[in-house]
This record gives C-alpha cells, structure tokens and sequence, in this order.
C-alpha cells in the first residue's frame, strides 16, 4: 500500500519475482553470490538470471535480454558495472519494474566522472518513477519475507532488529557480527550513494512495518532500528519521522562525523561552538533517538535493545564471583547515572540462609569465587525476585571450580522466568567464549568487560527516561510566555529585510552594530542605548544626555572576540575617563585592516547582571538551532553550550537555560538575587521568532545578554547574512 | 641478592625446591592443579607433595610431615583451610623455609574472624621473617623461571610483561584472556590479602630483575609493567618506587575506586573536591604511571605495550578497506590528542600508482572494498615508508573478496620490516576472528572495534609525552621563586602550634578565621586587614581607620559555604550601607545552630581581581595535595580541580596554574590586565611548606585568593586539625 507521501516500496522489499542482471556462474562473483543468497534464504517467488554470455546458473536458466524476460519482475538487481548498469535502466524501466538495486560502484565515490554517471541515472529514475536502492550498495536482508538480496558472505537469522546501513563495506562487519552472537534481524537496508532512496524513504515505508509487524517471542517487546549514517540528508524530516517511531520502539544511530577542520573556518561563536556534532546530539535528543558515541555501542545496543526490555527504574544489583570487578562496576554505575539497588531486609535473608557465611551479601552480591552454578542460581533468583532491582548485572570470572557454562544455562533459565533486564560480563578468552555462546543463545546479552555492560543498560535506561519525558517533540510553543510574544507580521519582516538588503546590496555580509540592535528592537528585544560617534565631543553629549557610566566599542566585521583587541571599554563614569578610553580605543581602531570598514559607538552601561549568550545558527541538515550558555567571558573558559532545534517555545527555554552550567547563578546561587528568568525566557523565545521569520539570517550571536533582578537586555548583537 | 632495603624475594620467586601442603589426588582440588601446574610448566627443582592421608601423588611420593623432608624447600605452598595453614607456618619457619604461598581464603575478607585469624598469620610472618604471598590469592608465575605455582586453569606463554594482580579472581581471567590472544608473561603475581607482601615488595625486587632480564625478539623494546590493585599501601614509596622503572618501562594500572558515597561526609571544599581517584590520578601522573579508566584499558594497554613500541610522535596513518569506520576513527584521533598524518608527494604518487583510480590516496588511504591482500600490502608499506607517520592504524571489514587471513599476514610481515608501531582493527564476528588470531600469531596488537585501536595508540603516545616531560618526579624545590620562600623555622612552627593547640583544647577541630590568618601571617601569606566585631559601633570605627570599602562575614564551623546562608556582605562603601548589612548578618547569623559558636568579623575590602582556591588536604595513602583552581562562585561552577603532590616547586606550581580553566583569565585574557602570577606562586609554595611543617593540619583551605594586577591575597581561610 502506498505511502501517502513516500514511495510504495512493498515491492522492493516482498518482491514475488527478481531479475539478476549479472549472474553468474563463477562462485567469486557478486552476481553469483547474491543469486545464491536469495535461493539460500528460502525466497518463494521466481527469480530470474539475466547474462547473454551463460545458458544457466545454479541450474537455472539464464535469459540473454531484460525485454525477453517471460513476465514483469518486481525487482531488478545490478551486478554490473556503472556504466553498462545506467545503460539498462531505461530497458528496465520500460518492461514495467519499478524497483532496482544497484550495487555496482564507480559513480559519485570516485570523482566528478562517476557523479556525472550517477546524475543520469538519478535523471531516468525520476523520469520513471523507479525506486533505486544503491549505487554502491550491499542490498537488502528481508528476514520475514524470506530473502536475502545481498551479496554479504556471512547470512542472517530471524529477529526483531531493523538496520540501515549507509555504508555495505560496515554492514559486511555487523551480518559477521550478528551472525556469530546468534542476533536476529527482521529487515537490514543498505542505502550505498542514497541517489534515488535514502534513510527518510525507508523510515517512511517501515512507519508501516512497525505496526503489521509480530514481535518474535524471547526477545524484548521492542521493535528497535539501529543505524549507520555518512550523512543525514533531510533532517527535519528525518527527526519528524525518527520521533513518530522512538518513542515505542528504540532507535539509535551512529552517525560518522566530520572532522573539526571543516569547522574552523566559522565565523563567530555560534558558528564555532555549535559544531555539526552537538547539533546533531540536540537533535536527536528531540527525537529520543540514541545517539552512539562509537562503533561499539551501536553493536552493542543492537543485542541489548533485540533482546531485553529497558530497566524501568535505575537501581542495579549486581552478582559476581569477584570483588573487584564488582567495585569497578559499581563506579561505572555512578558514573553512567544508575544506582546500586537497596536489597530490602528479605532478601538480605534470603542471601545469608543460602550462600556461605563468607559471602557478601549485600549488593554487590560476592558468591564467592568458589562458587558453582547453583549458587549463581540462589543469589540471581533472589535478587531478581526483589522489587528494588530494576535490573541485573551478571559478572563471572573463570576461576577454578566455576562451571562456566552450566551458570550461563542456569542465568537463561532465571531470565525467562523474571523478564527485568539481565547484563552479563563473562571476562576471560577461550574459557568464557563457551559460556558466551550459551548466553548468546539464551539471547542475553554479554560484554567482555564489565563497564560495557554498565554502560549498555545505562542506555537503556536513558531512553526509558527520555521516552517518558518527551512529549511531542517539535510541538507548537505553547506557555504563559510563548503566548505573550507574537509572531512578527508582515510589515516587521519587511523593515528587517530593509536593514540586511541594504547590507546586501553593499556586499557585506555581516551586519553593524546598529543594524543588529534595530532587527532585535524590532523584534521587541531591549538593547542598550547607544550612537555612532566620530570624535571625543559627541562622545561626552551622548553620556551627559543618557547618564554615565558608559562603554565605547568598536564595531568591525574584522572583529570577532571584541574584548581580544581593546574592542570595549566599559565603567566609563566621568569626562575624564571618558577621554582616556576616546583615546585608547581610536588608537586600537587605527590597527584594524583599513579596509575593514570600523566604527566606533558608545553605549548606556547595562546595570550589571549575569552575562550569557544566546545564538542562533542554520544547520544545513536540521534547520535553525538556538544556543543559550555563559556568556561574557566566561563563554570561553565554561564551554557552555546548549542547543535546542527551533521552533522554541517556554518549556523548551527552560529546559535549555537549565542545562546550562551557569544555571544556578540564574536562580540566585550562595545568597545572591534571582534574576529576572521570564524576561530571559522571553527574550529568547523572540529570538527564535526572528530567525524563523527571517530565514536569510545565517546567525544571530548576542553576546552578552546582561540578565539582572529587572531586565534582559541584548548588549552586544552580530548577524551574519546567509551568501546564498 | 637481598634488596639493600627490601626483603630479598629470590628464592620466592626462584625456587630449587618446593613442599607443596594439601597436595591432593582429587584433580578438582587446588592442592592437585598447583602440582600439575608446577610440573607441567617444566620446573626444574625438586617438588614434595605434602598430604598425610596419601601416599603419592602424580607419581610422587607423599610426605605426611613438613619436618620429614629430606631437605629444606625454598618454597611452601600451603593449599589446606586457613586455621590449619596458619598453625603450619611455626613449624615450617623452624624447618628453615622463608618464602610462603597462602592460597587459602577465609581471612580479613570473611569479616572479624577472619582478621584476627589473619593477624595471628603477620605475627608469625613477623617473628620468622617470612615472605608470605598472600593469603587468599591465586600464587605466582615464573615464565623465565619455568614456573606455574598458581591454581589458574590456564596456562601461559613466555613474554615480556610482567603483572601484580591484587585479586586471584580477575587473574584467573586475564591468564584465560591472555592464552586466547597469545599474549605471554614474564612474570605474573598475584597478592590477596597483602598480609605481609605488597606491591611495593614485588616492585623493589622487580628493580634488580628489570636490570638483568633480557627482552625476548619479537616483542616492543619494553618490559611493560600491569597491575590491578584495589588498595595501594605505602603511596609515597609507591610512587617513588614505580617511577624509577616508568620512564623506561611502561607502568599501568587499574585501580578499583570506592563508591562516591565514602565522600560525601567531607566538610571543606578541599575535602569533596579533591577525591580520592584525582588524587591518584594526580599521583600517577607525577611518577608517569598510566592510569587505566576502565578494566578493557587494561587489556588493551597489556598486549599493546607488550607487544610494539610506543609511536615516537603523534601522526597516524589510517589503511582501510571501508570508508566509514575510517572517518569515525579519524574524530577519535582529534579527539584523544592524536593527528592525521599528511602524507609527502612522494607517498601519494606512489599511491597513486599502485592503488585503483577511485582509491583514495589521502590519508585516510582507502584501498576499496575490493582489496585483496596484495593491495592493503601496497598501501601498508607506502605508508610505512613515509617519515610523516608515526603509526599505523589498520581497518578491515569481511567483504566478499576480502582476504582476511592472508591480509593479516601481509601485516605481520611488514611490521617487522618497519618496527613502526601498527594497531589493527577487523571489524566483524567469526569471519575476522581467523584474521584475529594471525595478528597474535605476529603479535599485532588488534580490536574488533576501531575507537578502541585509537585510544590504546593514544595512552602510549601520552606516556611517550610523558616520560619526555617528566624529569625526575617529586623532586626539591627549585626555580626564582620558590628559592625565595625560606622554609619555616623552628620558631615559626611552634608558634602555629601554640595556635592549633588551644583550638584542640577547646576540642575545636576546625579553627576561627582569625586563627587561621594568624597561621598563614606566620609563613609570610598576606592577608585583609580584619577585626572581630560586636557590635554596629565597632564595625564603623574599623571602616573608617582601614577605610572603605569592607566586608562583613560570619565564621562559623557550621558554615562551610559563607555565601549560601547570606554570611558575606562586600561593597560596604558607606556607614548607610554598613548599618544595613549589619542588620542582615544578624539576622542571618541568629538563624545558625546556637552551639556552632559562631562570631561576627569585618574585613577590609580587597581590591577586586581574579578569585582562585587553594587548598591542602592530606591523603592517606600519599600524603599531602595541593589543589588550585578557579575559587569563589566559579569554584563549583566550573569544578576547576588541580592536584600536585607536594612538595611542590615553581615549575610544579607553574604546571599546575596552567592545568586550571581560568589560567587564560590570569594572563590577561581578552585585552584584560595579567595578574600578580608570580606573587601567587609564591603564596602556593608558602602554603605548601606550611602544610609540610605542620602535618597535624588535615585541610587547609582559602577561597578565596584574590589575584590582581600587584598582588595575591589570602581572603578565606579554612583549617580544619587532624583529630588522630
């Protein structure tokens, strides 16, 4: 059935009939092992080898020509090179099929030759509508449908893992991986180039999926998708699809990221402080969607979202024949935001009648490292049994009277019969490797080392709470002040497009001082008073005029850290002081590049406050994201950075601003006065109105706001154009 | 040869002969696998089964008496319950044998029982002077020596690591894990309960060993050393015995901490700031010890360092056949203090010329999914050969023509033909394993995934950094400044001991800020001109002789954060104000518990400038540590914590003020004015030698330092005495 706004893509994935182009008889050849792949994995419908140079493969007949194939196939699969692969799609296309893999390389991977090749064939499948999967893929795995449409060695078993897989070269490491710990898959998509269907097209189709789905039983009650991403390429869209899924079913990704060269070339604090990276991170916190910090957690999470239930509490116990490693985990624990459970008094009895007087009985459990299977078995039964575990952490070492594997059985027993989250860390090699094999087929999962295993639950239980505390993310700003502060209308857009027009048609693309405070005070937001001046007299009018003290300042798109260069001068009280920082001020002015276009300004001393900053940038993948942190110079020693995707409403302001690191000066922190929070609330609300009613701003940095008992005032604003 | 200081553990470790009690038949008994061990791993001595119930064992002879053999055994190893093992040692002292393994448990770790059982054991020990190893460990292995005397069930292979394990259990699996991969030992110790021998023993008696020991081919230029210690002894001797093997020798260690709950009862800043693990975190650093942050480091650092040299700089080639993999491990190089490297023109030519043309030549280098062995060999040695790389990161995943093993073993070649070191990663399950083991077979250090082959590559470039910056650890002051500082004379200190002694007799562990900056005047630390106060008229008759403006503050035992409770009022620049701060101090001061015996103080105010904290806290296990960082409002804020044990000199004092997040502030950061830098480091040498010439001073305490443009001032003192 076709998806409202995607592509029906049913037929992709459950073809009743495929075409291989490229079969062939030589066992090294993609063509031949993906053929046998297919018939390996039970597929039902007809398939259909395709080669003018072979009479059969694998006993079957081979057709010398898509046009003489005796019906139209559902799904055409590539295992030819580029160019010849491109040649065939209109034939293709013009039999009838609309879906296609391609797994022949060359194209946008090795240069501007193969994206031209790879231009065209985007070029005919939009013109036929065909639904390409690749180039430069691995293909796909549909474990329900019975087929595997890969070219991978190793196969894959049935479960209720679902993965995209950008990369075919990773995704040939994870089916090995997989297959070796017994893990399961219900579908595993290989996207390669994503010319025609990326992530957002196989989300869409798998919307659907979810629901149809049956959740093999011995596993969790989760359908959970992991990824693997090079690149995001709609990224609203993605989050807008990941949130309708995450918060039923885990997903979590690794996303491969860019190296921090690419970011040095940014141009002001925002643009620096809020790499790709944290975007990312805000982003997908939005969206409950986990995040992997490496390769290894993505593997990790794999087993342990296939396979157990997240914690619904964060209290761990904790079993082990050794204290050490015990001691170790409880650490990691802290650390990781899980607590040691409190056994109750019960279960403390229980414990001491049934292990020896020398046992430890207390979580940490010790059984001691004489014990056998059956005294693992006491000590889980009664831990798990105890309402103030929430899970359970397995930790055995392979000490001299340790029945390795019968302990492994007896923990899959007691798993089944309980269903709370079970982690295991067998540590050692070939002696555990046979009690991990039984944990893999019990469907436990097991780590080498202990703090993997914290850390894997530790997940868990972060989605488990994030779940609860996402609403719906990205919704409408709804609250007291999101209400008050309305949308800019028409005719405030236009005076702002005035302002950066102007700019524009002077070829610059940072705005001056005065420009930035006119955009914001149109917006509503306070800035200081303040005026451009040329020489010492306008700068004393200005001061007896709005009262001292006041700040001179340069305003130099040459200039980005004001402060670094003599930029400001502040708590100019009186003509006297005032002509000395007149003067020190035109002769840090007279150093700057001449053709940087300076001037100088005097403002209204803010009375002073907590200072922070607030930003906006424009992330090509995810739109507009505010920052909020320590502002002044404290922006730079706190690395204060905190992003929420707009649009941003009172609860998300508050979530922001208590994230912060400077949060509890906010609240008024050692006996100092709370600040006026709602006007920075509101403040910052306004902001992100401005930068969604004015996309062509790239970013807006205030820096800083000076927050005090009274105000919010924007005391010194850059707004950068976006060129293009 | 005995250790001029140490006790002479030659022939614990060497033995010619040894009684073996407990020996037993029953293969599952511990008594029976030492004695097979022994005997299997082809130790050349006599051995003598002790067991009065049988006759042989093994096909040897039973003695039933420790006095009837034949001759005196260099070595007893007792493998029989803990009373009765304890009621041997006198009669196996008398014999003449000195060296003692104690495998048995149900010592201290049982409870009260036990420790008094374990008390009898030290006093035997004591009076013989016996080398006890243990009790409750898991015994010693010899490699060079031909040597098993553990009841481990795996085995293990010559090498050059040496290792002290505190717990039997962990050992049991590193001895697994290191069979598995092919890792061999030089020696191996483990320690139990460390009644009598502790890691400091081992460590003298490894001094000499180090010396004569001659590193088997194959292996890194090292003879690394690993331990795992739960508790360390003696810190001070620690330290200075491991950093006398760690410049040469790489030291690693995995400590278990203890839960944070032990903290949480400390009542200065000093106290919770500086925990125990920063404390040791500083210490290892000190002595170039690398600290393990989680058991897999451990495992990780144990192959890599026993197996390649450290990189003699920070540049890293990647080889891969998968882009994605390769481009995480390049985040996780930037991120771990690595570099890429930038390969020559020469490099790239050759590249070029070997590699396909959609191979990318830059490094990262990727050779294509397609790349057999003979092409990663191609890109492997150019790499190699280029003298911008100072390591090589290998990634491979199993992809339908990659040739797992055969590619393994081209990297075995060429890592003896460059002796740069190579760190791999195969990323998959069973597929790489086969390639996994070839790596052993070569002794290429390998990692299923690639974050962990960074990281392992990034801890032995830090110790490289390290023992290049490192001179000789804890060594007396030198430099301008701390020449200056005299240390206290006799006089001096009786005087701070006349001062602590009434606040001991008052039963006061915690002494009035009065007292307090008597203390720090005596060393020659400034601090404000202050007075206590009772009443409004008093305050204003000490603001108008010290002028304006001033301080009001409460000092209390109970208070430990002035400015939570309202007990600091600054900015009183005028009698107006100061009656209403007045008014506000008591009023907070009455809301204080009646007994804290609390009293009320003026200062003058310091003229403003940057706030740092300095603090002393006495460590159990290695003495003092000085702390600095970012003090006032920031302190917390920021958790800006600097250790360095003392002494402390003015390149130590120096090293730590660049540690601290504010270091940019106290060098002027953005156009701002530096500060007084060197009259700060004079106050930290000052405060360090007090703590040195008063060691009954548990904590001291000053937040804050204010630090401006002429000088250092010592605003907030806290001393808290030793109550034992």
């Amino acid at each position: 059935m076709p998806n409202k706004i995607g592509k029906d893509l049913n037929k992709l994935f459950n073809p009743d009939s495929i075409a291989i182009l490229g079969a062939s008889r030589d066992e090294k050849k993609i063509g031949h092992i993906v053929l046998k792949n297919i018939v390996n994995s039970g597929f039902r419908g007809r398939i259909f080898p395709i080669n003018p140079n072979t009479a059969s493969v694998e006993g079957m007949d081979c057709y010398a020509n898509y046009k003489d194939l005796p019906e139209i196939p559902d799904l055409a699969i590539l295992s030819i090179p580029a160019e010849a692969a491109v040649a065939l799609l209109e034939p293709i296309a013009k039999k009838g099929t609309k879906n296609i893999i391609v797994f022949s390389s060359g194209f946008r991977e090795i240069g501007p030759q193969g994206a031209k090749l790879e231009n065209s064939l985007r070029i005919v499948a939009e013109k036929y509508k065909l639904n390409i999967l690749g180039p430069n893929c691995l293909g796909f795995v549909n474990v329900s449908a019975n087929i595997n449409a890969t070219f991978s060695q190793a196969g894959s078993a049935k479960g209720n893992l679902r993965f995209i897989s950008q990369s075919g070269a990773l995704a040939s490491g994870i089916f090995d991986w997989a297959l070796a710990h017994n893990l399961g898959f219900s579908e595993f998509i290989t996207l390669g180039n994503k010319s025609v269907l990326n992530e957002n097209d196989i989300l869409r189709y798998w919307q659907d999926e979810l629901k149809k789905s049956i959740v093999p039983t011995g596993l969790s009650n989760y359908q959970p998708i992991g990824m693997y991403l090079e690149s995001i390429d709609a990224g609203k869209e993605f989050l807008n699809l990941v949130s309708k899924i995450s918060l039923t079913n885990p997903v979590f990704i690794l996303k491969a990221g860019k190296s921090k060269k690419a970011q040095e070339a940014a141009r002001s604090h925002t643009g620096s402080m809020a790499g790709d990276a944290a975007v990312q991170e805000a982003a997908f916190k939005d969206a409950c969607v986990i995040r992997c910090e490496a390769t290894e957690d993505m593997f990790d999470l794999a087993r342990a979202f296939s396979w157990e239930n997240a914690p619904k509490g964060p209290r761990v116990a904790i079993v082990s024949n050794a204290g050490g490693p015990a001691v170790i985990s409880v650490d990691m624990l802290e650390k990781e935001g899980l607590q040691l459970a409190s056994l109750s008094k019960k279960t403390i009895k229980r414990l001491q009648e049934k292990l020896p007087a020398a046992a430890n009985v207390f979580n940490p459990v010790d059984v001691l490292g004489d014990a056998l299977a059956d005294r693992y078995a006491e000590a889980i039964d009664s831990v798990l049994s105890e309402k103030n575990v929430d899970a359970l952490l397995i930790i055995l070492t392979p000490q001299v009277m340790t029945e390795i594997e019968a302990t492994a059985d007896v923990i899959g027993k007691l798993s089944a019969k309980y269903r709370k989250p079970i982690v295991c860390s067998f540590m050692g090699g070939n002696l555990v490797d046979k009690g991990e094999e039984v944990l893999d087929h019990y469907k436990i999962p097991s780590f080498r080392f202990p703090e993997r295993a914290v850390r894997t639950l530790a997940r868990m239980w972060e989605w488990q709470l994030s779940r609860r505390r996402v609403g719906i993310p990205l919704a409408a700003g709804k609250g007291k002040n999101s209400a008050k502060v309305k949308l800019l209308t028409k005719n405030t857009v236009n005076k702002i497009s005035k302002i950066t027009k102007l700019a524009k048609n002077q070829n610059r693309d940072v705005l001056s001082i005065f420009e930035a405070d006119k955009i914001l005070n149109l917006c509503g937001i306070k800035t200081p008073k303040s005026a451009v001046i040329k020489n010492l007299n306008e700068a004393e009018k200005f001061a007896k005029a709005q009262g001292w003290p006041v700040v001179l300042k340069i305003s130099s798109p040459a200039m980005i850290h004001k402060t670094d260069g003599g930029g400001v001068i502040v708590n100019i009280d009186n003509p006297v002081k005032l002509a000395a920082a007149w003067k020190k001020i035109s002769q840090a002015a007279a150093k700057l590049p001449k053709k940087s276009g300076f001037s100088l300004h005097i403002q209204k001393q803010i009375h002073p406050g907590i200072e922070m900053i607030l930003g906006v940038k424009y992330d090509e993948s995810f739109g507009n994201v505010l920052m909020a942190g320590a502002g002044g110079v404290l922006a730079e020693l706190l690395v204060d950075i905190n992003l929420k995707l707009l649009p941003l409403d009172e609860r998300g302001a508050k979530n922001l601003l208590a994230k912060s690191k400077v949060y509890p000066l906010l609240n008024g922190f050692r006996g100092q006065k709370a600040v006026a929070l709602n006007k920075l609330i509101t403040l910052m609300i306004k902001v992100g109105r401005l930068a969604q009613a004015a996309p062509w701003l790239k970013e807006i940095t205030i820096n800083p706001v000076i927050i005090n008992a009274t105000d919010a005032v924007a005391v010194d604003t850059r707004i950068i154009l976006r060129t293009r």
